[in-house]
């Protein structure tokens, strides 16, 4: 077994999920991911924590929704009892079909979900982390060899968290304490300016003890309430299952004001048609992950990617919010990405530039451009 | 996918489980047991049940066991909150190595399953099912080919239950009414005499609804509460790992006075030395599943199969006996089997022959011999 799924089960449950002695661990495997399951199962008896298995597969799920009827029982109480009772949840996500729910009616997939909310909210609860064993199909998805979507995760997951956990803070600390964040980009038309005052940056470093549930994470966001200017997102995405390229958004008063795509016209505007808050912004994130080198497709892992910045039309997350007050609200949280690692690129904060050409300014190599 | 996976399924779920709507139904999942559990996931849609997948692996098992300390916290509460709350327990085994616990000390396996006592008689206490997908582990441990292997396991577990149970209940009232049961054969020096009155005979019929939990099953057992004359078990065994061939056994007064192997002499000489119950017959089963048709050494199927008997060293089931009687007491089971399909074979209850050379009185060629 190759050594870095020992390396990956170790960050998971030490780093991310913080396991102790005595905590009672649920593990959903994945269909793909019984290797990391293995080596999983290791970290945790090594932890000496108590382990239940359970089976992430699409396959039985698919299964089972095509042949259930329109109803489903709320939260069933085998089920709500262990998340209740459980310490951490591990997701080792791992498909083998990324297509695998295409034939089942997505208005059973809905109810399914809405019947089972308590469910997920009790998963929500607990110390939980999901992550992504690198299989064939979510390679070919990325449009990648299966070696090096192997190398390309890992070197997005085994990071020396602690040194980025500390570099993040120093983001945090700017952006809690400023005003207005401007990008500009010289290579097209992007000059942005986001209102952010009272916000509070969310440090998402892939560990429960800084609330980041994701492995690999990599990101500081902050959720702005005003924005004014124009902005291209040049990072392709995947929303929906649609390819979206080359989006041009102009805000005014924090709304979108106008709007085209390269590709993908179309999804863009049922999302900005969603609700009110679709047409606002929830959220800016800023990717500081170095061991991320190119898009994939795969929000998880493009959003945190360093020399990015990415802005979500919809949602606002509460964590960023001062109490009491509310953010975006919206039935979406589309994510849409810019790369900053070009010349002539800065991210300014109150009139000060924090990051230049894709490098920061406590980094090797800033203001040599 | 092959539709027997199907047709096993519908059985598990309907004939053995008894699965109704709205039921909470854990779906154990070996390793090599996927492809049974789609089938099983959509026979539940189906039944309008709840549905949690468990991932019951030797691998991750193992990692955890060998990584863990020898101290193991008694029945996890949330394990322990899943299990007493669900209906059912499907468990499908399907091992892809039988020998993957070779290297896990058996005193950190003995200590983690008897740390787990409560977990077992909660999962025990539901409407559980214990059946088998066949793997090519499991065929290289019977000596089979891979396809011939699936021919045996489903020619075992697809059979006509119904029918099976009325023919089974002919024999389980004669047992229930008989006092003296009689095995001879001509072809070695078998003559035992067991005695059964006030013992309850138990059809295992693969249903719950008859407190049978094997899928497949097939065989009408009670419990002799005294064993006299000799006996060969001409089928052969595989014990704690060791092979097992014409053992010879002579009872005096329920007790083995005299004993023999062929091959396996101390694994034999260990079991009968464990305890005084081991010394004893605990167990008399009359296989009838006649989709078995050779033994394999795996002894959920071989003690099933249509013309042999079976008699178990030690421990006697609480079902088989009268209220406030005690059973043949031991911390062993060994079940040994003798061929009845053979010439001059004859099985007697109270003088009268039930069946001759491997044919019950009421099949066609009976006492055509």
């Amino acid at each position: 077994m190759d050594d870095r799924i020992h390396e990956h089960a170790a960050v998971l449950v030490d780093w991310s999920a913080r396991v102790d002695a005595g905590d009672d661990v649920v593990v959903r495997v994945g269909e793909g991911a019984h290797d990391l399951g293995v080596a999983v199962a290791g970290a945790l008896g090594g932890r000496d924590a108590n382990m239940l298995a359970c089976y992430d597969s699409p396959e039985l799920e698919r299964a089972y929704l095509r042949a259930h009827g329109d109803d489903f029982e709320s939260d069933p109480d085998f089920e709500l009892a262990l998340y209740e009772r459980a310490d951490s949840v591990l997701s080792l996500r791992g498909t083998r079909n990324t297509s695998e729910h295409a034939d089942v009616p997505a208005e059973r997939e809905q109810a399914y979900s809405r019947a089972r909310q308590g469910v997920r909210e009790a998963r929500l609860d607990t110390d939980w982390v999901s992550t992504v064993h690198p299989t064939r199909a979510m390679a070919q998805a990325a449009g990648m060899s299966y070696a090096a979507y192997r190398d390309f995760v890992y070197d997005a997951v085994l990071r020396d968290w602690e040194s980025l956990a500390a570099e993040m803070r120093q983001l945090k600390e700017i952006l809690d304490a400023g005003s207005e964040v401007r990008i500009r980009k010289a290579g097209d038309a992007t000059d942005l300016t986001l209102f952010i005052d009272g916000r509070t940056a969310v440090n998402s470093t892939a560990s429960v003890a800084d609330d980041s549930h994701n492995l690999p994470s990599g990101e500081v966001f902050t959720a702005p309430y005003d924005t004014a200017g124009q902005v291209v997102f040049d990072v392709p995405m995947t929303v929906r299952g649609q390819r979206l390229e080359d989006v041009r958004l102009v805000f005014k008063d924090g709304v979108v004001v106008d709007w085209r795509a390269g590709v993908g016209d179309e999804v863009l505007r049922s999302i900005l048609e969603t609700d009110g808050g679709a047409k606002r912004l929830g959220e800016l994130g800023v990717g500081m992950n170095r061991g991320i080198d190119r898009p994939t497709g795969q929000v998880l892992f493009d959003e945190k990617m360093a020399g990015t910045v990415h802005l979500a039309l919809g949602r606002a997350y509460d964590a960023c919010l001062p109490d009491g007050e509310t953010g975006t609200d919206s039935a979406v949280h589309v994510d849409l990405i810019t790369d900053m690692d070009q010349e002539g690129t800065t991210l300014e904060v109150d009139g000060e530039v924090v990051q230049r050409n894709g490098t920061f300014r406590w980094e090797g190599g800033f203001g040599e451009a």
